[in-house]
């Protein structure tokens, strides 16, 4: 649902951003397709999209249609793999991860792999030890079964306690990149970062080892920023070719919710970041100063309508807080009317939240529970 | 023992070469000290030094006092690591190594790590996979086993599979050097050499985890050409303290034993190099036509002597032939004093190698068995 006026004759959808033109930059020049032509491939094999799918927020992919739909059709065995880094608290980003997960695991049945990145937590941000332990598995592996993910079906692993395999990937892939390559991707070199990268080369490639269940074929969900160590792995893939035989992974790409004053949304942001441990009051607090698409006065808001794309409480609504697509629409339109003005459009959006807060925080201390006893920490 | 005179007024001695100045220029410019130093304190513990130590082969030591000599004294236990890169076919210039490993594990009681450097083997020589594991098998555990080394008292294992919390250590040791320094160390740096020396940084360090024995005083026995890396690993042991509590490692230093032309032993270079698995015919072959120290005429050498420091078949002797030193010195004085000439002393050479081949090769074909049932090779 396209419609055109407003905000300087900007294209606008109640799907989209005001960034929307730099995703479509981003796939011409990097070769990302669009995500929307996989859709009815998958509504073919009786698979309802999910709500990052049918609203663009899942905005490009490479190989979903070689990897995974072709996998779901063949009835092979698919695994989806992401990492966290746990050098932070769990926020409202990580859950548009989380809950993508939480689809393919349940509605796809593909094999979920979550990496812990706590070799790239040290070499990135000298994240003490111990506090990216804690992190990983009280923020990162609770936060994900509290919101759904099934610890059963959920391979949850630490990057420093994976095994041999894993790490001869590493060795492997070492011999198969030149310095300018990688230098090309992350700037100057220094032997964390090389260390760090080829890592998670690892984690992409490792669920295709025997060891590890053999699936083939692998899915990796990121945000676009993270395109560079997919471009790197699908390059390695092909020039491991004979040595040990892998597939291309399958990877989508998701556009990034913003922080509430509109810049990132980011674990160093805590103002402008709302993280699912917040206690509501003060989630509350923050959503309540968040930057919106209002105008400057209540009069010229009625006349003009606000701008939901460049309104970070829209964000939340977009991605988190209304997944019923009427009320989002409702929402929409009444903000383009100036039917409804920030004030008002904020207690309801904190409404949900709060709701959604206190039900996910309930969960939550069980959640913990069971993440100590499900992922083994490494041994320093 | 030694005495002037002869070769243009070089200092000599029966032990030496011709290169010692090089060794005693090593030993200023890096700092290493002279092994003969800790002799007394070996002895004083009711140790005789071996072969090598008395012969002035092992000619400079890092901290063999601080963590060998006290470990002894104390009754802690030591270990003693190396690594052979298996790239190629088993020579004399390793059973200069192994002969050193076998004298720490019968005469000292020091447990025995033997790294298999399938990594390296790839990183820097290209190695194919199956290639290295045949070949870290068969050429280096067997001939070490066929040599003397205890295979109950050994740890022989390959880099690729040394499980997790040896690779931690790589990781852990990536943030702890920069760039700068690996380059200054390795020259220009690509990812294969990063990971490669990172992981003989955690070869010399793992045997002081708990999990594969603690034992924190580790000695590592090495050419002079692998002393960059101990001083790279001792900076990172520094670096890593209130990480992880390691020991600085001792090392030994010993003189490389040259190929039969006076250049470098080495697999690449068949010719002028021995392998201890050559048919006897061929190895006779290689050292009838060995570079000596002898004069242009038989006259010559007569009267003025022959120059054994110059002669790699003399190299063979003070290395590996002849372990008695009564011997050796009445060859030294033989050649000196021009009583016997290359011709007849190549054929004593032939006889003592050929009988030592004979012997070693008969236990081989067993000594490969033990090694196939011992050493757990790598997945992939």
């Amino acid at each position: 649902m396209e419609e055109q006026g407003g905000a300087g004759g900007v294209r606008l959808d109640p799907w989209g951003t005001l960034e929307v033109k730099d995703y479509d930059r981003l796939r011409r020049v990097f070769g990302i397709r669009s995500f929307s032509e996989v859709i009815p491939a998958l509504r073919e094999l009786g698979f309802e999209p999910s709500l990052h799918m049918r609203r663009g927020i899942l905005f490009g992919h490479r190989d979903f249609d070689r990897v995974v739909v072709e996998g779901l059709r063949r009835g092979e065995p698919v695994a989806v793999l992401t990492g966290f880094m746990p050098s932070g608290r769990f926020h409202f980003g990580h859950k548009l991860t989380a809950d993508q997960l939480i689809y393919y695991q349940r509605v796809l049945g593909l094999r979920v792999f979550v990496a812990l990145a706590d070799a790239e937590a040290f070499a990135v941000r000298r994240i003490p030890r111990r506090e990216a332990i804690r992190l990983g598995v009280e923020e990162y592996v609770a936060n994900l079964i509290a919101l759904g993910l099934d610890p059963d079906k959920t391979v949850f692993y630490f990057q420093t306690n994976r095994g041999a395999p894993y790490y001869r990937l590493i060795q492997l892939a070492s011999g198969r990149v030149t310095a300018a390559e990688m230098e090309a991707i992350y700037g100057d070199l220094t032997p964390a970062k090389v260390v760090s990268a080829l890592t998670q080369v690892a984690d992409i490639l490792h669920p295709q080892l025997d060891e590890y269940g053999g699936y083939k074929r692998v899915l990796v969900p990121v945000g676009v920023d993270q395109d560079p160590h997919l471009r790197l792995t699908r390059d390695i893939v092909d020039r491991l070719s004979g040595v040990v035989e892998l597939m291309r992974p399958a990877s989508t790409y998701h556009k990034l919710i913003r922080g509430l004053d509109g810049g990132k949304m980011s674990s160093s942001r805590p103002d402008y970041t709302i993280f699912l441990t917040d206690p509501p009051s003060e989630a509350r607090r923050k959503l309540m100063r968040a930057l919106t698409g209002g105008r400057a006065t209540a009069e010229e808001q009625r006349r003009l309508g606000g701008v939901p794309e460049a309104c970070t409480v829209y964000d939340l609504y977009l991605y988190h807080l209304l997944p019923d697509d009427s009320e989002l629409l409702r929402v929409y339109r009444d903000c383009r009317g100036g039917v409804i003005l920030c004030g008002e459009c904020k207690r309801f959006a904190a409404e949900r939240l709060l709701e959604f807060l206190e039900r996910h925080q309930e969960r939550l201390a069980e959640a913990r529970e069971t993440a100590w006893s499900i992922v083994e920490p490494p041994s320093f």
